[in-house]
């Protein structure tokens, strides 16, 4: 049941990583380009996939207290080392660990989303509302084309998302009061944690997103203010 | 004397007031309209003046540990209110003074400014690095057209300019070394503090920024790193 009258709503933030931009095959694609121009091969899908296995247990690490705040980056600069010793990578320069941990700032949109983002800007405030560290959304809005108003990184607040720091962190630096700021997400999770913060909700599948690996967030698990096939729907169901 | 190779800068961070929009004229001339039509008038001028003026004052206040962190829109909220007395509008409805008082988030660009920044934004991460408030300048970005990648407000470091903090906490944000990002302004003030902590730094002049109580910063006062005519000017010298 919708709680929100969407014509209170001034903001769209939108998850990143799966909702706007397509990790999964913007990884695996730039990484198989870069080490084949070296001459040499490796099991990227499934670097690729045990690399975002660990996400969200690094950031749990955070969360608990085992680490002190920590930017994404070095999560997965973290994360990374250990890979590259289980898919035989052992003798990568700090350099080239470097370049292929930036693959999370190369990521390409979905089909939809420049579009989509683009026709959202004219009625709302749009940004990302995600875990990615600043330089990081910043660096991959300017790859991707991805025209923010804002860069929302739950780094501002020293909380990852579900954190509720991080949506009512996000609405009070925009002004805003939580009703009127609206997430976005393809992950039901994350709406969750948003509505509890009093935001609303937008719900679009993207059901690619971890290819084989992919058990969830089909369809949306509640009723969410808004539920569209993708972002262009989105904006057609905003009056964009 | 420039100590900074221009081919390592990725990111101009720019002060908004009187830099990129031309706050006085702005003001004054959304204000006597809003007036205007409601068939009365003031010395909107004379309480403009006063209410820049009351500015850098009341930052120190902050500065100094008079006040807690204060978010400028607050800053300039309180002082208005003083001011309203002064100006003979004490029957002003909070609803009208908070309307007066977003009139910083409707300020208006110098002709140049959209469309330099737009060239710049071609080569370089651009962002305000601003003493307004995160929702001031997503606000005043609207309504104006500013390109902006990412919104540096010094809000995010709970430091007002020229405070290292601010200058130093932007660097790192955007994952950068101070070198590889340059301060552009109108104030020589400005960039001496942001030169002090490491950053590139650009003049140029606006001087009818104060109207006749311009009294400063007609001209560069140190061989900043580069100094142009105006935004468009900026661009071309940085090779956009």
């Amino acid at each position: 049941m919708s709680t929100h009258p969407l014509s209170e709503i001034r903001a769209i933030l939108f998850d990143v990583f799966g909702s706007v931009v397509d990790w999964r095959t913007s990884l695996i694609t730039d990484l198989t380009a870069w080490s084949a121009a070296r001459g040499w091969t490796a099991d990227w899908a499934g670097l690729v996939d045990d690399w975002r296995g660990a996400y969200a247990p690094s950031m749990d690490r955070v969360r608990k207290g085992e680490l002190p705040w920590t930017i994404l980056d070095e999560l997965h600069r973290s994360t990374l080392a250990d890979l590259a010793r289980k898919y035989g990578l052992p003798n990568l320069s700090d350099a080239e660990l470097d370049h292929i941990n930036r693959g999370w700032h190369r990521l390409q949109p979905w089909p939809d989303s420049v579009a989509g983002l683009a026709r959202l800007k004219t009625r709302y405030i749009i940004g990302p509302l995600s875990n990615g560290n600043v330089a990081l959304l910043v660096n991959m809005a300017k790859g991707a084309g991805l025209p923010w108003d804002v860069i929302c990184s739950t780094e501002l607040f020293a909380h990852y998302k579900p954190d509720p720091e991080t949506y009512l962190g996000a609405a009070k630096l925009l002004g805003l009061a939580p009703q009127q700021v609206m997430l976005a997400a393809a992950h039901n999770n994350d709406l969750a944690a948003a509505r509890a913060c009093g935001l609303a909700t937008a719900f679009f599948p993207r059901p690619s997103e971890y290819g084989p690996r992919q058990v969830r967030d089909y369809a949306a698990d509640q009723a969410w203010d808004v539920v569209a096939a993708d972002i262009g729907d989105l904006a057609s169901r905003m009056g964009c």
